[in-house]
C-alpha cells in the first residue's frame, strides 16, 4: 500500500543560496521517522500516501512562514505490494548490470 | 493562500493507451469544483493546499482500484496573495510579448 | 518519431515576479515554428527529440545571460507513430468523459 | 558552466517490472564518464549542458529500440560557477542541520 516519492521544495524569492531552507525540510523529514534518502536534487521518502503527503505538507507550511514564493516538484511511484523500495530499487537496477 | 499545481497521474501497467484512466481523474477533478485546466501532458488545478491535494489523492485512490503500478509527477507553485492564477499567469506572460 | 514535452524554466535569483523571463522563452518557442501550447505552469512543445531539445537549450542559454541560478522541470512522453498530440491528447481524454 | 540534472526514463508499455530497462540507461550513464548518482527514483548527473543532454538522448534512443511508449521526467539546476555539486549539495544541507 505504501508509495515511494521524491520531492524538491524551495523558495524562489531568496536568491541563489537555499540550503538553509532545504535543511528545515530535512529536519521535518527526519523527525517523521519515515525511511528517507537525501539526494543531490531531491529527497526520497517512503510510506503510506497519507504519511508521506503529511510530511510534504509540513515542509511546505514551514517554508511558507517566511517565503512568499515557493516551488515544488514531486514524483510518486506506487507498486502494489512492494516495500523497502528506497534501498530495493537501487539494488534491483545494480543487479541487472 | 492558494496554490497552483499541475500533475500527471497514470498507470504504467496498462500498455500504451491510458486515456480512459486519465479520463477517470478528470471526472474527479471536475466534480471537485476547483478551477482547473486540462493540458496535453498534465492538468492544472488551483485552490488551498488541502483542497488540491485531496483531489489528487482521490484520483490516486480511484486508479489504485485496478492498477498495480502508478506514476505521478506533480509541480506546485505558491505565491503569497496571488489568486486566479490559472488564467492570470498565461495572460501575464502574453502581455510581456 | 516525434515526442511531446512540457517544461518550465525560470530563474530563482530574481524574486517573485518571473513572467518577463518566461516571456523570453516563449518568444524563442514561437520563433521555432514547432507546435506549442502555453499552460499556466509549463509550455508544451511537440517535434523530433533534437528539435524540441534544441529549443529548450536556446531558452536556457537566453536565461543564463543574466541569471545566476536557473531551475527547470521537463517531462517527455514518446509514443511510437503518434502525431499531432498537443491537440489530440486533450481530445482523446475529453471523448472518454 | 556545468549543470546538475536528475532524470527518470522508463517504458510504460512493459508492465510493472522495468528495472532491466533502467539498467540499460545506467550502463550508458556509467560509460559517459560523467559524475552521477543513482537514487531510488532517478539518477543525478553533472556536466556541461550538452554533455548531460547527450547522455539523456542516448538513453532515450536505446529504450526506443524496443519500447513504443516512454516517459521521462527531468529536473535541472544551474548555478553559475558551481562545481562538484552531486556531493556538495548534500553536504551543504547536512552541515546546516
Amino acid at each position: 500500500m505504501s508509495v515511494l516519492i521524491h520531492f524538491s521544495l524551495f523558495p524562489t524569492d531568496k536568491g541563489t543560496s537555499v540550503s538553509p531552507y532545504v535543511a528545515r525540510s530535512l529536519r521535518i523529514i527526519r523527525e517523521s521517522g519515515l525511511p528517507y534518502k537525501l539526494g543531490p536534487m531531491s529527497t526520497a521518502l517512503e510510506g503510506e500516501w497519507e504519511e508521506v503527503m503529511a510530511v510534504v505538507e509540513r515542509c511546505f507550511r514551514e517554508l511558507k512562514k517566511d517565503s512568499s514564493r515557493i516551488y515544488m516538484t514531486l514524483q510518486m511511484d506506487y507498486r502494489a505490494g512492494a516495500v523497502n523500495r528506497i534501498e530495493g530499487k537501487i539494488k534491483s537496477v545494480e543487479e541487472k548490470l
